[in-house]
């Protein structure tokens, strides 16, 4: 069709934006007409949303649907030295973190906290549990029966069963178990999936809820009623901030720690390592606790919100990375012991965003794009970076508020 | 300085990249030798992120350091009728809302979500506060001291005293109130900013530090010891889930709600009003509050990370605006009552990433970009457009996963 | 009626046991007969159960209904000095504190914690709010309706309003001001009253369930329909845990703190100061936050279930009381500061059980029975007692646990 | 030794009253020479504490020490039908529970309840879950340290080894599992114990403290550094509430439940079926989690403070228990559903409280006083007769409040 016409079509409300790709000859000028479309009706330009490298045909209904263009959001990055389980830089290698933000000092911030980091020795990284979740949400008639699934679910043969059927719609995801929680007639069961080196949720949703409608059958044979309410119960729980998931885990449960030396903490920082002990508590702990807070640390949620756009994760999520819990120590030789406990990074290098040309570039930069091994060490080893990002964040954004009396200007940041 | 020579340095260590800008001539120039540097240190290319619109010389320091390009993220929109406060859509006018996500199926779902929406006459917004947070944290000697600067800090002596030292350092910000808690020793002040146009973290930080810093000089001339620990006691609190931010509010409270008919909801969806209200309880808030979450929505956080991203936001802040409480409630006629509270949705239109090149563009095809009047009616306008596209992903959501029985293919989308 | 009748009936299930207080002759006979009829059904005796000193003429409807006797539960006590606002020890006077208990070693650590206090100079107490509250809980059409409500409900002129509607229905309690809460149709009204020397739930409920009826019919007749949904709305919040109380106060907010002298630590305990502050910082924040707690203490919970039930308070409300924070902290010196923040402490000297008779005897003995004067002195002086004892319990406990590594025996105790 | 002399030297502080057993010749002597020496020095009379059954001799360091007589709380109570799976009510049997308060309409609300429960054909209850917790908290050198701890204590031979070391310390207790978390440095193993019929507390810390003992000196014996910081690491969580029991359960996790029948709800209360369940929604969940509280009922505290101090339980554990998750439904033909899931309820019918004179006797009448067989059957009976009771108040207030606007006097209590 000609493009003219398209765009008064759209105009007139005759042809819907999501209904043009057709006759727009392909995504990439489907967006281009939308765009027009879009100038002509707010009377706006939209000529840098224009400029995109994504390629809309792959993009389509993947990653977004009527599409126009992008956002472009300009990108820092830093070098940490990490020794984990997967990342194992040697010597004096490093590990290069991508930040996309707009706030400013944040990439400076990271980098500063690096910088002492690295000339401490480096962070030491341990993935403690990889598994992503989804709660499915039964009802049933009364807890007699509620009771009776959840027994045969824990069984042996229930979870045979369940991994079983799990198994058959999907070929990268394993069920690991499932856990059950019942008020009576309502019912949760929560997978616990490995999933690979995909973040996984839509595996596990869809591996999930055909499982337990399997399973609804299998009973209803057995003469026992139950009824799927939702395939999200929000016990899983995604992009909600809650304690199931800092209890039991969700996605990637990491610690990233560092020793920083005496020395090192007066070089970079205006803060003593006690000053930065007692900020700890009465910042990240008194207050947080007060404020009714999840959450007990200063900035984790900018480090996760930066590197997750960069690596083309799903930014909702870092509402459950944020709970992070700082701990900080002093030790007896006067150094410094920090660390930082992420219970719920939820990370993929597959699938998802990871596709896109420019968080697919960066992802390849730091050495962790694709599908990896059979167990997933691609996103393990991308957990490991940005932990090692969140802690460098965590130490510089410590050391400054702790340091602030005695600055003359708090806001001068002192880079690494 | 020669360009080989300059990546040279980077390579060896000599030179460090956060050093490069003059020697290279600026910062367009130093991202580039940037890339040119991590591409060879990582033997990887960076060609796309390269691909940018973004002015470095304006972002350095303002928005990012250390820059080496632009992340893209793919760009949708919706279009969705609103009667607000500030946007007051009339006859079928409508407000584009964009979104920049890679997750598939969620621009889908919001217009469907919108398209029932307007089918039924629109959504209905209305801004219950807004007013940006900072608590500083003190430490005095005794509660008796603690308990003496809150009296004289609530006192209208007091207030007088804060509001004119706040208003030395902003020209901006406006200070509204104070609040104050204390444990004993420990001394939290919040201060509650009228942030006009911005976001206005930034200029809270600074008005709120020196106003304190003033206050406790003049209670040392009284006799009165304290001392400032922190710039940020997290009992604000940003970027951090926190109950006092959906007691108190923080940035913009607001609500949306919508009336749907009952014969759209069978046109949209294969879900009932009354099978969207049982799930909106077992869901949100059975499942919700047996998880420990401080979110009783199925999807807020999404709507938000893919609206800030576009519109400069800081999407750290997702954190704080995701703890949004879904009501619904079926009419006496059938029809379906839906509302989102929103209490802490943190939004500027003026300074930090909405200065941005794409991010500008978005405001301004959406009508709410600058400073606005001296209400700040752009960001009130930008709340509101905000919370209706986070009105719609609920109830397309909601009435998803109520049907899920009904569906012979639950991850097929009907698009509005 | 013949008493072998009565308990014929009672057993044949004619009679109803809540019935039988005008054949019996009265409530002290009907408690009898109940014990009786329930001895001969369930083949069991109550003979210690009816060994009681409690008038039940007077406690019938106002304490209990369908009585039989009373439950006994052993008492101790501790006598600590205190230096308040309304308690106020001189020299080596002090206040004595009963506890009502049947945890072994409960009281002796609240002694033991007495005795370290004291040597030390006491404890110093603030009271930093004494309001109660209630919520109402309203249904509205639309935003835009519950806005109206609250920007009427928050004006001056409605702030007098419901003041004079509220004082119309309790001649004891005193309508401070009102928070208001909005979903969107929900709205929630929190009354705020000074009670005086009574915990005053029931003025409080009286007071604000008829002050908002009045203003129902107000906006009635202003054509504003509006619908009290329930007299409570759990955002009170009574007996339940939350963090409202926490932020807002309830009851009585206190703060307990004194200095422990370095030499009294070594003298009483066998940990150090150092070790104490390390504790509390591992245990009540750490451990506390990372399973979710909104209680950051060691033992609060134990000396305000002891203290409640000897002074006649309702043992519900120890759910509001005990999320408290103990804050410990190392002086430049060596000594040890240790404070107890208790938001939400809800207590009284008049009416409820501290009418009964071995409760009163304890409040007369702790000199703090009664109406007191016109601010409630004997109130605040009874949140002073407790929250001191809750301190001492702290202080040991922590102490104790802290200690742990260097006790041969961690169960024996050192009393003071 | 004399009398008055004792009362002289405790007076002048000579002798403390701690110490005064053997002189008096007894504890319920020492109890009169105490009380004689409080009415002496605070000039007031204990004559009705003095009226007590307690048996001192036996109570003293077992139940309280320093021990002055008894507090008495008024008693009454309820029948309530119930098909548990221990307690199996047949006919129209009923069995009673009782409730020691000061709290006015209480007892009769249960009553209510319970009369309209048992005219529906009684309440079902199930137990999901019997497991005491306590976590024990250690320091590691790194997350490396406690990362190996973790792995042996979560291996085949690591369980072993702590049931083992467990079972050296205790002769009821048996460990089922442990749980395990870290930070990185920290620590925390949780211990989960079926105490049979006792609440066991006690048991528990004694047995975890020791195995943990046992482990680190087996783990320093292997090279392996760690400390143990406390006996007691906030994360069992005991007495304080937190979401970590309602996430895993603590002592006993149960369910209440029954159906109303549409006219027995008529009959008893003001309130339809559907009006009950908008206010729950409405309140215990709206209105509690806008509140941040982790308790979504009505009035459970009242219920578990009232048995809890009847049957000698430990009333600091109301706490625990309060965070009872209230459901209701209308079923298809109208009646109504409702349950309580008390994921915490900490009870036990051997030792501590359950042995003073009239607990005892309350034990024994409801027919759960003792030791029971191996599985604790008496503490899971009396679990499911709190639990039922628990169900019937949460009936009657919410249909009390919900009734309220066609109440002419919403004080007025329409009795069972």
């Amino acid at each position: 069709m000609d493009e003219e016409k398209i765009i008064e079509e759209l105009m007139s409300g005759k042809t819907k934006p999501y209904n043009i790709s057709k006759a727009a000859g392909g995504e990439k000028n489907a967006a281009k007409l939308r765009r027009k479309y879009l100038e002509k009706k707010y009377k706006s330009k939209l000529d840098k949303v224009g400029n995109t490298v994504v390629d809309f045909e792959d993009a389509e209904n993947r990653n977004v649907e009527l599409s126009i263009g992008s956002a472009q959001v300009p990108l820092g990055f830093a070098e940490i030295m990490i020794t984990g389980e997967y990342v194992k830089n040697k010597g004096d290698e490093k590990s290069v973190v991508f930040l996309a933000t707009t706030e400013g000092k944040l990439v400076a911030s990271v980098n500063r906290g690096a910088a002492a980091i690295n000339k401490s020795g480096g962070v030491r990284t341990k993935v403690l549990r990889a598994l992503m979740t989804r709660s499915i949400l039964l009802e049933c008639e009364s807890v007699s029966d509620s009771s009776r699934i959840m027994g045969f679910v824990r069984s042996g043969e229930g979870e045979k069963y369940l991994k079983n059927e799990f198994s058959k719609h999907t070929k990268h995801g394993q069920l690991d178990h499932v856990d059950t929680y019942t008020t009576g007639r309502l019912l949760f069961i929560v997978y616990n999936v490995d999933t690979k080196a995909a973040m996984g949720m839509n595996m596990v949703t869809i591996g999930s809820t055909n499982a337990t409608k399997a399973l609804v059958e299998k009973l209803k044979a057995e003469g026992l009623k139950a009824k799927i309410l939702s395939e999200s119960g929000n016990m899983c729980v995604d992009k909600k901030p809650a304690m199931i998931n800092i209890i039991r885990g969700r996605g990637i449960s990491i610690v990233a720690e560092a020793v920083i030396k005496k020395e090192v903490i007066s070089e970079y920082f205006r803060a003593s390592a006690e000053s930065i002990r007692d900020l700890n508590y009465a910042k990240n702990y008194m207050g947080s606790s007060l404020a009714g807070s999840l959450a007990h640390n200063a900035q984790v949620a900018n480090v996760l919100a930066a590197t997750f756009i960069a690596y083309g994760q799903d930014p909702a999520q870092i509402v459950d990375g944020v709970n992070t819990f700082d701990d900080v120590k002093v030790m007896p030789n006067g150094d410094l012991y920090i660390s930082v406990y992420i219970p719920a990074l939820e990370v993929g290098t597959y699938g998802g965003g990871t596709r896109r040309e420019t968080q697919q570039e960066l992802l390849r930069c730091s050495g962790v794009y694709g599908e990896g091994d059979s167990k997933g060490v691609t996103k393990l080893k991308l957990a490991e970076i940005i932990a090692a990002a969140v802690l460098a964040g965590e130490l510089n954004l410590l050391a400054a508020q702790a340091g602030m009396e005695l600055s003359r200007s708090h806001s001068e940041v002192k880079r690494g």
